[in-house]
């Protein structure tokens, strides 16, 4: 890493002010599963991606623009909104479904911890689907760098802080850097210990037992998958674009 | 373990709303310096420990009660509160200091989470110092278990998290139990992962470091002792006792 300043670890959109993100690289994590669905969004030819934080934002913006382009998307506690074009599976976002579109996007936990984030200097979206990428951007930075896990309801998710101990691990080459602030320390140990069988870790969350009640068994599989892509989305002016 | 139905850890007195305790067992964590005090003071013979979240508070029960029984304790920001009897360092509550006396405490994190917590079921203080005490307790309950980092400002801090990860690992003879949530997991691994050298952990700790500051190195060596003490502080209609 270049000239780094801190890594720090955030374990849920609740436990930060927003306001101690400015002149901070941020990462927004929500493995299960807003960010690996913006991934793959931006993988399949979305044009952007708009957060919105409710669903009342979500009209008023859908409103002002052009309709044959723009999708609603989101979900609460898991299921797709009502009336809305999509869900939050990421095996819906085909490139039939959403090219060349704008996507309205809500989710429970993952949008608001992005809003929340909006005043960072720069702010990337990551998955296990994209960590390489993400790591790549991440070793460039010489700000103090969070990793916001979005967690569920101001509580840890297990396969958040997974992936953020991963891409910590990656950047330090698997070697803990001085740099890193105590959440980032809990995330590194946590990857060292179950590095080698991410995908069950996964699997047992209590984000995934609550899913598999959903009957999105594959969802799960498809965001354990590493490296599937090598876009970074980024967030410029309140839009996420490859 | 009885029929414990859960076991989890939440990170900050920020993580969750106060609703969720209802009818769980909740164990605050407060290792530097809140938790440990407290132990302390009940240790060294304080009557009891009324917990509050302000100054003002502080006041108004202070004038309520005989004066000459009576200490006011606390800091904001690891510094005594001007004009206050006592700080938060559990080097300064001796027997000579508090013995027989009602102590009103008001510190930064620990009463916060404290209070926050005050719907449980049944509340008990942890410490390093009485470590094996809680276990002991916790290894008899049948409800859920929720064992509350303190943290700080919404954050995690390690060395509560150590210790919570401490407990759950005593509780479970080293081996994860199928009723850990995500949070016990993440505290478990931790444990786990440092458990040879948890002392040195707690001294790398950006809390610590923030103490090290206010040179109060004594009171990290001393609040990173094991079983010192055998007894469980408890809370019972908002006064905390042995």
């Amino acid at each position: 890493m270049a000239n780094l300043e801190t890594l720090d670890v955030y374990l849920s959109a609740h436990s930060f002010p927003e306001e101690e993100l400015r002149d901070k690289v941020t990462v927004v994590i929500d493995v299960l599963r807003a960010t690996s669905t913006i991934v793959t969004a931006l993988q399949n030819g979305a044009k952007e991606i708009v957060p919105v934080e409710d669903m009342g934002e979500a009209s008023r913006i859908a409103q002002s623009v052009d309709s044959d382009n723009i999708l609603l998307c989101g979900e609460r506690d898991g299921i797709k909104i009502d009336g809305y074009d999509l869900g939050n599976s990421p095996l819906e976002y085909t490139n039939e479904m959403v090219g060349g579109k704008t996507l309205i996007f809500n989710t429970t936990n993952g949008t608001q911890a992005i809003k929340k984030a909006v005043g960072s200097s720069a702010l990337y979206i990551a998955s296990f689907l994209n960590l390489s990428a993400v790591v790549d951007i991440l070793r460039k930075e010489e700000k103090d760098i969070v990793l916001i896990c979005a967690g569920w309801r101001g509580r840890l998710a297990l396969e958040d802080l997974i992936l953020a101990g991963n891409i910590v691990y990656n950047m330090c080459d698997g070697k803990l850097v001085p740099e890193a602030r105590d959440g980032a320390k809990v995330a590194f140990g946590l990857y060292e210990k179950y590095k080698g069988d991410v995908a069950s870790v996964i699997h047992s969350s209590n984000h995934a037992v609550r899913l598999k009640g959903l009957e999105v068994e594959n969802d799960i599989d498809y965001c354990s998958q590493k490296d599937t892509c090598s876009l970074v989305p980024v967030l410029n002016k309140g839009i996420i674009t490859r």
